[in-house]
């Protein structure tokens, strides 16, 4: 919508989506559409599956007082979902540096597959007790290397 | 709506509301109305506020390792509120126990005054250290005892 | 928590539950614990999911021009519930009348099964189009009539 | 702390916020700090205020069947935020094409001026009547031309 980039150019993720879910009233405002705040929840839920299932839960990280806080997020609305769609979550880890690590996302519809928002979070590893950034762990590392997603040109 | 109870049998509260607060996009949802959640953290508001005025601010209470959590509420919808109405959010003490406290509130649009929804939330004082009820403390006792709501008959 | 009701009061429900939800961060507070208002959200997915297996999805009274909002409500919180855990959502009805329909809910946990919170919502057949309340409609009711929860004396 | 910037480099913008808020438990999660999804809350509760400040309000968008959905929007999470913390939210333009709109947000912490967050959300002008982009009323230029922000270097 914002630049002539239409989903035909997303290409699909190759695997499962990392979670499905149906769309709440909870998750809707008075625009008839799902409110564009909603689709943090909908990343969180697909992030926290998709590194639960690479053997990475985010437990782990709080048993090793570990936090990955956000250090920053974007998301482009690329056409409405509405009350009761079903919402597929596919997450990517598209770069590992020492200190911090960053995701993508494609949310999207059954049945057409069609891509709803993509986006992107960006995670600082923090050291609770010490309150400050370090290094992530040496037992993360190969599980926060999620298969990448298809890349649109201009996401 | 429920009973035929009109808002009419509810008078309006002696003094200020404890917040004024505008809908946003944020608190309805796709019926167009606000959420039905959204009074909670409406009543949060209030509350809070209130208490603030009262002397008693609940980060007193969190300095001294005290929680009040929410044992039960529960809220009657009146009518429905809309996208960028402004509401006021009236809190009133309805009991205070030895462990426990209860507000009542008053949700109410302006400019006319109409009530929107009523409601109740239960507290406990919990001992954070402890990590079980406990009694009120002394130099919160005063501060907790709010001027009473006008009282509904069905409410 | 309240009136020393123990989770024990409470028979767990003879079937499966409408819904099975991982907390979220999103779901949480400051306190530690699911905030008191994501509650509702849980409701609302295991009475969307409850309807939905009962041949009465939410949609088909909206292509009715029929929608069934909520009149009333309450909670009672009996233990809090935490980050990641997994909660399961029961729906019972517990009145159908000829104009509104009351659920009953449990949240319980995995994997002991402990009851976090009890509540009900109480909703209104509305028409639509005429802005106002309607008989529930006749396909509808055999749908609305979920098997009942067990029910705790207090609760 | 993503990058090494810190607060200091962005100068504080010249006027009043467009809306001041304080932290409910309710815009907080488990981490202790305010959840990071809520300040697309904020940032709509500053861009209402200051919308109608300059003239422009969102409702006078939907009397005349035109809606500003957001396309895109991202966040720079630079220090967190806690519960009863009293949030700034200032807000400017940053670009105003013939059919969308930028605005940029600073999110101050009182009473030290703290820089929390940094964003930005771009909105397309929505004809709600045909369903697709439009160029932005006349009448709502010169409104929409909110002062810039000063900006920080990286943002």
């Amino acid at each position: 919508m914002s630049s002539g980039v239409t989903s035909a150019a997303l290409l699909p993720p190759a695997g499962e989506p990392a979670a499905r879910l149906r769309v709440l009233y909870a998750d809707t405002d008075a625009g008839g559409v799902v409110y564009h705040g909603s689709y943090l929840r909908f990343f969180e839920a697909g992030r926290t599956e998709a590194l639960r299932s690479a053997g990475v839960p985010l437990t782990r990280f709080a048993e090793h007082k570990l936090h990955l806080p956000l250090i920053e997020q974007m998301i482009r609305y690329r056409t409405p979902a509405f009350y009761d769609d079903i919402l597929l979550i596919y997450v990517g880890t598209s770069e590992l540096r020492r200190v911090q690590v960053t995701f993508d996302y494609q949310v999207r519809r059954e049945p057409d597959n069609e891509v709803v928002v993509t986006g992107r979070t960006v995670h600082a590893c923090m050291d609770l007790g010490e309150g400050r950034v370090c290094a992530l762990p040496a037992w993360a590392v190969g599980g926060l290397r999620l298969p990448q997603l298809p890349q649109a040109k201009d996401s």
